[in-house]
């Protein structure tokens, strides 16, 4: 958790792993008169590929600071230096409205760490609730259209706004391939289910169908595999014989909200690196 | 879980135990033409009260069916044979909107089986937010008043609503005995510390000098005794040392207002008997 | 949860749903002057199936009151009158001790309602761990035998003693349906994973290559379907990027004692119920 | 979770916050060509205190590695290099025999960092138990001894083992302030509440009276303020109003145990830090 009192930076740092990464990147910190209050450092065993968050606090000119840390580092190194500023971002979303609004509600009073620029939907069901917010709603339907032909539209509406994030906030229309890519590990998905069970379509049913006792939800990174991109966040409630179909959507939907948000914070917080299809959090 | 299918009706019965009692009440069910689809009963061990929740379908007459059982049952008993009808509400705030604005939404989706009458607030703060969901909203300061003389404002507003519960969404202010008599085992709070651990004021505050590693929140009946009525609901999520204050009461919002919705759920649901300063719950 | 004061008696009855059933049951048990202290009932909506469970005081003639139930019940009704001895069991187990270890220690001090009459393994590893409880172990080494002539020798041991119920406690063999259908209902199993995410071999394996941010364990009856049977009990911890393959077993250990013994607590507490390939379980 | 490939060492490190602090101990391990494989830093935004934990691989010399480091630090700097070898520890019981059945079992599968060289008690009855894992069982009676002189006995017995950690593994007795400061930050006791709440005797007791839904278990250092030392880890599990104190108590037993094996864990890998009358974990 962060104390966010506006006064730290964030450093983000990943390459390949060698003998001396963290002296040589804190040693840059140093000379610009710089000082860590937090520190996370992970390598992973198996890639030897390094990760490092960062949180300090002085003042600094950002070039120089990058600058030096290149000259010090591997050449496939990826450096982030973004402060704690909120993340743009857009909202993709159907019918049904428990993560809408809970976002709207956290965007309103400041609870996550981002500006919703618009909604976009392939409904208009949701169009009050998202302009009583003042956030601009763009019905984009897809009766008539190839997947491609909605999905131009889609993104004809997207690049008027720029955002640094697509999140499908109970999107429920699979994205292309050629979709996914323009946006890599840039859109964030939340999953009906606890992934890897009950891929695909009527996470509920199939639930109810097994009769587990568990039902859980997943936000991940969106990549080109259906349901398989980098998980950020799980969580779960318990269910009995007494819940139908419908009591388990409806009690999954306080999970799914719960943790779409959880995620989308330690995403916008800058604690999430993409480790190949897995994550590395920093929380 | 409710199958929430329409069809069923909901039986509550409380009094002293003695031999027979399901036998009796459902051979009344039975002569109306019931069919019972689910049944809950127990018996406090130390008091010998007997509590039963009957969910049954079928057509019946109300008054004959009450009126049979009442001939059947000590002369303690209490029943309760409401159907699933939506409870009236009205909700008491502060400042802080999470509890509030997830109520909101619940009551705008029909997701709460209950229908939010009005807003009564100390402050002005959460005027917007509630008037956007179309639901009147009542600011009663209480500057210059005595706390007798706020309530009796409050109260004027209350009544003006004829509330079947009030649920105190954030509200800030210990009320009178006074005025938690008028609402016998119908107001219900939500307190955020998972009691009796951090009684009182700042539990949060409490919460990070302890150095706890879980927080969490309360939902409670509110009688005479601050922060000491039935429990129905609490719950926690884990904290560590990187936790502020501050962090640990944006942490605990989010269960607060589960929490709540939770409890909302079990009380409304019919679910929740209160026997002496202790719950009996059958979910 | 039980009172185990030992003065209360447990009725399980199934059978399809008609009216007038708890009517008809409780009747028995009043013209028998038998107490009721708690009572459960439910119909499975989708197959119009009744169950229920009931806990009553008082002194009983058992057969005459079966009798009684039989003459008002339907054809195809059930009925369990066994009150809360310790079930018969023997353990299944291969190599691993948690599972075993915490089971042994339970069985000692009385902390689960069961009596362990022997452990039976394909390995030596866990005989002196066993044998320091008193309990016997046979060795029933797997090699050179096909898996119908090793299966046919453990069930000459486990004739020996006459279980009531299997319990497979790390048991890492693949049972054939015929060594299945000989104890219909009555074998449980502990699967290390979440069902049905991570079916079959190497779950942790699989978990740990998905990137999945929570682990998991299910208790499960065995049918002839592998990992496929009725769920009893679920239950899940966090793991994250610094979990290795090996970390994610230690931490999954862990949650598979917890979920066996819970289950196992469930079962021999009389209050599961098998409902086709699902559990209706009163707790 | 370490990876516990044996092959990398860990090194705390605690001292007043300055800039520079990260920079110079990696550059101290950087200059002794070890390689950090993971590393967390954290500094304590009250006191200003700094505490870190890094693990690196490669081969040293510990006194010219720690002499190194003692040159670049502030004076008040605690470094602790110990690697991975196991604590040497002794347990004190009372008669509840779930947390020392489980320690006793983790201890002969080598599923904790530690060596457990003998169990003291003031009653005979877990003896049995212990000397079947080959363990040294000392009874120690205290009928008719102060307190003083309770302790006396003991602690002639604890220092023939010269342990580095005491447990409590349901030792019922309160220790002295005396005997508490012969071991400073080394007794970790399990609390059978979830601290603060429920403080003092018969938590299972307070708990039932209170109709709380939620019971749970504290592990922390033991200091000389009862049930007031640094928390090192907690859990809960849910009641209901049918838990009796007695199914409470059993009930949470397992949490108990789990929650006292975990914080072992903790320590025992050292990832805790005590920071005043908190800690700090990295975990």
């Amino acid at each position: 958790m962060d104390t966010n009192n506006g006064t730290t930076h964030i450093l983000l740092i990943d390459c390949r792993d060698e003998t001396g990464l963290v002296y040589k990147i804190t040693g840059v910190l140093y000379r610009h008169n710089l000082n860590i209050v937090r520190n996370n450092e992970f390598v992973n065993p198996e890639t030897k590929h390094f990760f490092m968050r960062t949180e300090f606090s002085g003042e600094f000119a950002r070039t120089a600071v990058i600058g030096d840390l290149i000259k010090e580092l591997p050449e496939d190194v990826r450096i982030s230096l973004g402060g704690k500023k909120k993340k743009k971002i857009v909202l993709l979303a159907t019918k049904e409205h428990h993560c809408l609004g809970d976002l709207l509600l956290r965007n309103e009073f400041d609870r996550i760490n981002a500006e919703i620029l618009a909604v976009i939907s392939n409904h208009e069901l949701l169009r009050s609730l998202t302009e009583r917010f003042g956030i601009p709603y763009h019905f984009v339907p897809h009766e008539g259209l190839s997947r491609e032909g909605h999905e131009e539209i889609m993104l004809e509406v997207i690049d008027g706004y720029k955002p640094e994030f697509l999140v499908l906030a109970k999107y429920m229309r699979i994205l292309t391939p050629e979709f996914v890519r323009r946006f890599p590990n840039r859109i964030i998905n939340i999953h009906h289910s606890f992934l890897p069970a009950f891929i695909g379509a009527n996470p509920y049913k199939q639930a109810y169908t097994r009769g587990v006792k568990i039902i859980g939800a997943t936000a991940h990174f969106v990549n080109t595999s259906l349901d398989e991109g980098p998980i950020i966040h799980q969580s779960i409630i318990p269910v009995d014989h007494t819940h139908s179909v419908n009591d388990m959507m409806q009690a999954g939907k306080d999970v799914e909200k719960t943790v779409l948000a959880r995620a989308l914070n330690l995403v916008f917080d800058e604690r999430v690196f993409v480790d190949g299809n897995k994550t590395v959090i920093f929380d």
